[in-house]
């Protein structure tokens, strides 16, 4: 089976609306994001909550609709582990309100960024039982999938690189994504899967047969950036594809072997490079990049 | 089984010597280092070939053998993965020469950290292939495993954290290392195996599945110290036992479970706090960890 054909156009191309959070180092909020999409021929997005709410969820939706934007993903829901029984309540309902928003918006799918130790994100961790934060997760996931399916929202974990399992996600492998998966929806629905981020996923050597497990009602996002050497910050150093050592087209290639026909969605944190530039040339070189052979 | 009890000496206690590599952020050279550890009773050490190299071996050899020191490791081995054939054996003689530096000291093992892409820990990665580079490392401690044995030195894989694996090694789960060990030495001699670091398998979901079927004659060398919240830098921010998110006892606990007998080597490289700090500190603190229920 060959690769979809990316070097005629960027129809398939989304941007994570996380990679133009800022322009020029200042704060870009996202109707202006969607402006600049739309005027480059951008037809695919996947937005941040707080950039939704920072707007306001009608008139995105509105935006949306209007302009016929798709959304590749919605960010995000998760962050289930807590200290108690109110911190999951509280996480819970969370959780459902990112379902509802997501349909109000036509996503493709939620991403979950699951958690991992309580406090641990703000420095804090409030114990060191990382199996105890899974079994929360799992639970987590487990109630949430009732309300999204009766929604038809489809779930996609997104494991995270193994150096956020304290502070982001203790889920840290395709593989581990995938158990879940199967212990929730054993018959494959599409209601819960996955979302493939090449950063978090690319050094796995269980890859491309975890990829082949997933199959394609379980690859539900394709997100890619590139991992730079040397990588300055845990967190805000993602490079642009082509600047890093991913070989992101074989991945996509694995992708897409499945029957993967969504988008190729752009998620580039870069306190210290991508989000000093402005808007326009971001926007530019990802277009650049995904048509030339990059991705 | 019930764990060693730590509480009431430091005997199983042993010091890789990059951990005081620095005194009040200045070069501590190792015999000064050695000097120290006897001072406080520690008696096993970890020292790399760097620290080795400019004391001179023979130096170094007799302060071991006066003072009966023991060797729980010699760093290091590895970085097979070269671009050319030029590049190999040069690696490949090199690996050897650290065999036998490795029986002239006495060590439990050699640790292998096997290399990830040639030329990424410069900065300039010549390609992409992390499968290829993969493939140079089974070939390299294959061709090096003949000559070990000859010498009756055991290798030690030691699997890095994924967030290494352009730069350091592309071997970073131990279900990947034991793989290669199966391959390798499917009677689980013990003349290979591997080193279990706390640092890079602490996430991992099957840590614990992949300790057990390691076994005894696998598990040959244990490592302490913590993964912080935040952590800071990806090589250098190491935390001191019990001061991060890692539940240290409870994976000793594991490996112990096997019949693991050998030491408990701290290993923390920190050039924002422990190496700013006094080795007379940093090795009091230590023993202090070690006694204190951390490890």
């Amino acid at each position: 089976m060959s690769m979809r054909d990316f070097s005629q156009s960027h129809e398939c191309l989304s941007i994570n609306t996380a990679t133009v959070r800022q322009s020029y180092g200042a704060d870009f909020p996202l109707p202006k994001i969607i402006e600049a999409c739309l005027e480059r021929g951008i037809g695919a997005i996947s937005p941040w909550r707080d950039q939704v709410a920072a707007a306001g969820l009608p008139l995105i939706s509105k935006l949306v609709r209007t302009h016929g934007l798709k959304l590749s993903g919605y960010c995000r829901g998760g962050m289930f582990p807590a200290a108690d029984a109110k911190g999951i309540d509280a996480a819970d309902l969370d959780n459902r309100i990112a379902v509802d928003e997501a349909c109000e918006l036509n996503a493709k799918c939620l991403v979950l960024v699951v958690g991992g130790l309580p406090g641990a994100l703000a420095g804090k961790p409030i114990h060191k039982d990382i199996q105890g934060s899974r079994n929360q997760v799992f639970d987590g996931i487990g109630k949430l999938l009732e309300y999204s399916k009766s929604c038809g929202m489809p779930l996609a974990i997104e494991p995270l690189h193994p150096m956020y399992a304290a502070d982001r996600a203790c889920i840290n492998t395709l593989e581990q994504a995938l158990d879940v998966c199967d212990a929730l929806d054993n018959e494959q629905t599409g209601a819960i899967g996955v979302a493939v981020d090449v950063y978090h996923v690319w050094w796995d050597p269980k890859l491309q047969s975890q990829i082949e497990r997933a199959g394609k009602n379980r690859l539900l996002a394709f997100h890619v950036c590139d991992w730079l050497t040397p990588t300055t910050d845990l967190l805000n150093d993602r490079g642009m594809m082509g600047d890093g050592v991913i070989d992101i087209p074989k991945i996509r290639g694995w992708v897409e072997a499945q029957g993967f026909v969504g988008f190729s969605e752009v998620e580039i944190f870069s306190t210290g490079n991508w989000w000093l530039r402005s808007h326009e040339e971001v926007l530019d070189t990802c277009i650049a990049r995904h048509t030339g052979g990059f991705v």
